[in-house]
């Protein structure tokens, strides 16, 4: 599996991907789920991929073969950040219908992308592309996208973003969302990439790789821990005992 | 859906579930989904269930009815609680059976089951029961079991829960969990239910039903909050940044 979530704030962008793989439990390894583009000034893109790594694979492979090949459509061209999701959706769709109908009824070709950046003069942006090639998009009230193992890590991604956090918050809230999905699920593993593209720069971002011995990962993990079981210990005690009476001999709701 | 949670402990066992149901985001209700039998001082059986209302409705009314009449086997008169899981199982198998084969091919019959107590003489214990009628057990290593809605409140438990706790906490535990998931996701709400069972009380234990406005909750929700945002705010900030060197027109990991 995988876990990658992308947020967007007032102040840029932020992107982070775990880096694990497998098929099957036997054959897990590590490859990179974040790709990025440019930082050239003009143009910024950064997409993360879950799913079907030879899929994903191909995906990539053909963007870099349309703009070695100065294509019609190719990431350099594509004049808004929705057409460059239907781009890569339509690749995708194309990558996977070449493998459909193979022997293995339960083989899934999917994969699903989250691609963000900015173009010059138009506002960052971040979409989610599904396995069946159509996106949304991020907004500032649903300001973050997930795609793989999303579950774990959402509760403190709905607790703490939104638009006005400063770039930096932001990054930490998805690293704290990526270490509870680590923890949780034993398919989702480092090194984990973070990207943090500020609005209007137009450069690659800053890209962080934090391996599994990272110090600060060790930290913020340490430290978040503490931090949880403090905050857990200073709940309110629940409500004293009621007293026991003995139930019915089925006391159970519902009719009979 | 649905989210419920045991948790086997040394001092006892907890059990926590929602109540809402849905078949369809317009046929949404509130149905009890914890039913208790016993607590005469021979025995205490707690069962949560998930999936499926109609198979899960049906099961209770087979268990109740084996009581009524007597059946030679049924909850009275089984010696372990593995077999009270197995007969949990093959009843349920029973049910869904009857329903196999219908003209809807999206139609999913299944149904979990949490079951877990104490028989006098022997240790409390918690099983999980599958669609398929088999079951796990909680352990030591693995102290809780959860069904339905299971992954935005697990990472809470992975960090709390262990043998020593005391029950107050484990049941404190259960309830963030719990909200974690409410929080998360909107097919599972209150009211919430909360059994506390101490080992060898051979009673029907403490059992709380939270409305969706009870206080305790509702303050619970705010410190928990509280608490996470002070404890994410004393993390420590990521490393300060790294230059901004524009990467290669397509700096993208992995091969061509």
């Amino acid at each position: 599996m995988t876990y990658c979530v992308g947020i967007t704030v007032n102040d840029g962008l932020i992107f982070a991907s775990d880096s694990r793989t497998n098929a099957g439990v036997d054959q897990i390894s590590a490859y990179s789920k974040m790709y990025r583009f440019f930082g050239d000034g003009e143009r910024m893109f950064t997409m993360l991929t879950a799913g079907n790594l030879a899929t994903s694979q191909a995906v990539v492979r053909q963007m870099r073969r349309d703009l070695d090949s100065g294509a019609a459509t190719n990431l350099k061209t594509l004049p808004h950040l929705a057409e460059v999701a239907d781009y890569i959706g339509s690749i995708s769709l194309a990558a996977q219908r070449k493998h459909a109908g193979s022997k293995e009824e339960k083989f899934d070709a999917g994969a699903s992308f989250i691609v963000g950046g900015q173009i010059a003069g138009k506002p960052p942006q971040i979409f989610l592309i599904y396995p069946e090639g159509n996106h949304i998009r991020a907004t500032a009230r649903t300001s973050y996208l997930q795609i793989g193992e999303l579950k774990y890590g959402k509760p403190i991604l709905d607790r703490i973003v939104e638009p006005k956090l400063d770039l930096e918050t932001a990054a930490r809230c998805a690293m704290v969302s990526m270490d509870s999905t680590l923890r949780s699920n034993i398919t989702v593993g480092p090194p984990l990439e973070l990207l943090i593209y500020r609005t209007d720069s137009l450069l690659p971002g800053e890209h962080i790789v934090f391996e599994e011995d990272d110090e600060y990962l060790r930290t913020l993990r340490g430290t978040w821990q503490e931090g949880l079981m403090k905050a857990f210990e200073q709940l309110p005690r629940l409500p004293s005992s009621a007293p026991q009476h003995p139930v019915r001999l089925v006391d159970a709701p519902g009719d009979q």
